[in-house]
């Protein structure tokens, strides 16, 4: 990894950052991005004294380019927190590089730190990249099937 | 519902129910039940000022014979908190009689309480009557992949 790359805590600094961040994964995913009431309430939420959700944002040279968010599960039978990956981001001129690895070995510190037993997360069954990166990170897929309820249309 | 059903935040005083009904769940996914150590830690976990997870127990005339656990996730594009149910038990006797549709109305209750726009949770594929209570609910299987990295032997 290019050592001008740094990682960042989100803040209201960078927060602006963050959202055109998310825009651009929805943008990949093929999912709706946040409207502007939602910028809002994510700004509370992950800014707040208890925020719901952390986040981290990477930069080189002064460009944003990746960003992480995840928040704390818990397993019953292993008694510990799970660190449940939500989205893991690089913008597409700066893949290849080891930007996605250095953010997700963050990720795996975190997890380290807070004695997780675990490290959780989904991908899209199309997503053939990320799913080959989080299997060379020694991922395993599990016989779960994801199940949603939606609560707002 | 029968009218002597109770449902009971986890608390110092049904703790050791709970710890019983995990159990009875471990075997019938054929999982590890947590250690003499994991118990330790889910009392601390679940009961201290800031719980890592939270559950609820049910009881019949005094017996507990079901117990939910969840905890709150986070969806970025929503920009609203995720209820992610992690188990959701019911004694095999007690099957049948609506118990597991009246936790589970408990759990949709609190989701809409703390305005999340969605439940998710997962299920093993070989979990047929647990896979037509959710569809039943208005579960949909999504078509996510889920991942889990072990940070534990």
């Amino acid at each position: 990894m290019s050592n001008n790359f740094v990682i960042e805590k989100l803040s209201a600094k960078n927060f602006d950052e963050f959202v055109s961040l998310i825009r651009r994964l929805a943008d990949y995913e093929r999912l709706e991005p946040p409207n502007k009431e939602a910028v809002r309430r994510l700004k509370n939420d992950g800014l707040s004294k208890n925020p719901k959700y952390e986040a981290y944002l990477g930069k080189i040279s002064n460009n944003y380019v990746t960003y992480i968010m995840f928040f704390m599960g818990y397993s019953s039978f292993l008694a510990k927190p799970t660190l449940f990956w939500e989205d893991l981001f690089v913008l597409k001129d700066y893949r290849g590089k080891g930007i996605g690895q250095s953010m997700f070995n963050f990720c795996i510190k975190k997890a380290k730190e807070r004695k997780c037993g675990r490290i959780d997360g989904c991908i899209l069954d199309w997503n053939k990249p990320s799913i080959e990166f989080f299997e060379k990170n020694n991922a395993k897929r599990l016989n779960w099937l994801y199940y949603r309820i939606n609560l707002v249309n």
